[in-house]
């Protein structure tokens, strides 16, 4: 059951950049108070438009102008949570894709269960890490904070269960990112321990999902796409710098700079 | 009536530069969630002190202290427009000017609303893109998010108007900016595509001109050095980079380090 | 009384850096809006695990998990102030140390109440500039913002005081930082002037006071290590930098990377 799925080619991942900087989809935000500035420059650098719209009442009237919505409870509050609401049935109505980041989801009680409550509106798509997505899951998780105590292989299988309960592409990611919409999956390859010492690579990747998410063809393809570009773009920081704090305008860097050639491979593994 | 302005000469930019840095002014910055940390260092490293105090009422209190006032509506909530109208109340009071950054009025309902309730109380700049100053202007306005789909020369009828009507200095920004007291304009140059792509750009300048209101002389003339000083630390910036990653620690090396002989010429036109 | 203390040996602060590498403490910070994400990079680059849990009842259960929890009312709110006094308790309960930024008291009226009400709630530390350690001590300050006017040295008796009052070890940070526990104090020397342009080093240090505070032994030595160990790095990033942009990935690296041999000496005084 826990048979790795294979990586996703190059050439899809680079179909869908090509078609992200086509389409410059803007996304609206609705992320944790710590990452929100990180989480705009990666867009922006990639070729996308963030906006971050908060209050409840605007929040439903972005939701409908916006081609993607992200929803991050990292520092939930109960007036964010009904802006994500409001947001979310905006978006839903017309016919948006959001996407949902349960950040420390399973350490923490009221956003367990907002998170339980807001899967049941029908993500496009759902990117944690292993305990995250087994404690949405309903499987157990270990996670103490925001960082995951599990490896995303093993929760690979409660991945599958909560994409065929929710109807959403879910991304379990860590050393290896695996994507699944409960029947085909990709493995994503790439990525550096490194990435784990700059705050908000994790919740950057989720609104590059949405992002994705907003694009025309397979929803699965696209998600893994979005994975394997900021793996690639993080990878190749990696190599070049000494430390967490020149790793992140060197990886701003590579995903204004990405091509298609440097998404052929599979990354370091 | 579109007939180009002149470019602001160097030397007027270098004298209120000189002036900043002596005076070192002290700016409230009632600004949004994901530009906090970059307004704060552009101001930081061109010589001025920022400060974010956000409680209705100690904002109220440091209304009066502070020399200049940024009110930036990107991610209005209540509680903020409760803090921004006190603040301003006691900015006015107090004989300290305040400067408004309109982002995304014309697209969303309520933040125009209260923008349009604001710019009775008496700004002493406003600063957006052509669109936002085309909506604030009761022009129409074909802006999505935070982006103008508006060139900036053709807005410039509509910046006069604003400036006649409220008694603000305008500018209005994108490739080249344009600065009106409703009478007298210049034109400042300068800047590169590429600044777009970093966030938080253009709310920082708005901060630099909240910032350079606070100075002694003539207003339009401070205000057009703010956007001059900006655009030029900017375009030197993008000169040496190679995306937007490495911008963001460059610019601000170059804010701290601009002297007079960098003013000089219009910028790279 | 003034009699200047004694420099903080190398080799202490790096045996408390050896100790926090090994124990990764989990810091819940309670912060301003302007400094999350470079706190949270701290913390990362040095080897600690930020986390912003921001909800009251959230924070109530978070604060009993977290090694540390850092208060810090730069941008306090009425809600921000609830989600501190749930968290504070429920450290406390748990045992677990709590410190404190109280940033711009003196110069505020309600967050000075508000710092005056939770010092009496046994905080392990207090980190803060000359002015803000007078205000809470009792003594007359000077600041009017963010920004020291007063010497360290100077404010030395303050903090000795508050240290007596509170049981807390307290910090007085500026050119040189003095640490004392009201009986014994370090000197901490380094650092570097252009570290004040860049927002956040103040607060950011005392989240690394907060983590160092969740590690055994003296917590007097442990408080001026964490000192030692930013001001190391600090020093050592201006030595090479050329403006307050390029500090910023230089300073996190140098947290990433630095060793017990650079912590012996005294800095460069």
């Amino acid at each position: 059951m826990n048979t790795r799925p294979t990586h996703i080619p190059g050439a899809l991942a680079a179909t869908s950049l090509k078609q992200l900087r086509f389409t410059a989809p803007l996304v609206h935000c609705l992320t944790n108070d710590v990452v929100q500035s990180f989480t705009a420059n990666v867009l922006l650098a990639l070729g996308a438009s963030p906006a971050m719209v908060v209050d409840p009442a605007e929040a439903a009237q972005f939701g409908a102008i916006a081609d993607a919505l992200l929803v991050n409870v990292g520092t939930l509050t109960h007036p964010h949570a009904d802006a994500m609401l409001a947001a979310i049935h905006a978006a839903s109505q017309a016919g948006k894709p959001w996407v949902l980041d349960p950040v420390a989801v399973g350490g923490l009680s009221w956003r367990t269960e907002f998170c339980h409550e807001i899967i049941t509106l029908k993500p496009a798509a759902i990117r944690g890490n292993a305990s995250e997505i087994r404690a949405l899951s309903g499987l157990s998780a270990s996670g103490r904070g925001v960082d995951s105590g599990d490896d995303p292989l093993s929760a690979l299988p409660a991945a599958r269960q909560l994409a065929r309960g929710t109807g959403a592409v879910v991304a379990v990611t860590g050393e290896t990112d695996y994507v699944t919409d409960g029947m085909r999956s990709w493995a994503v390859a790439g990525g550096h321990p490194m990435m784990t010492r700059v705050v908000g690579t994790g919740c950057a990747l989720s609104a590059v999902v949405a992002a994705f998410a907003a694009l025309p063809g397979d929803r699965l393809d696209n998600v893994a796409a979005a994975c394997r570009v900021m793996s690639c773009a993080g990878e190749r920081a990696c190599a070049v710098v000494k430390g967490p704090g020149s790793f992140t305008p060197e990886f701003l860097d590579n995903l204004y700079l990405i091509g298609e050639e440097w998404l052929n491979g599979e990354g370091m593994q």
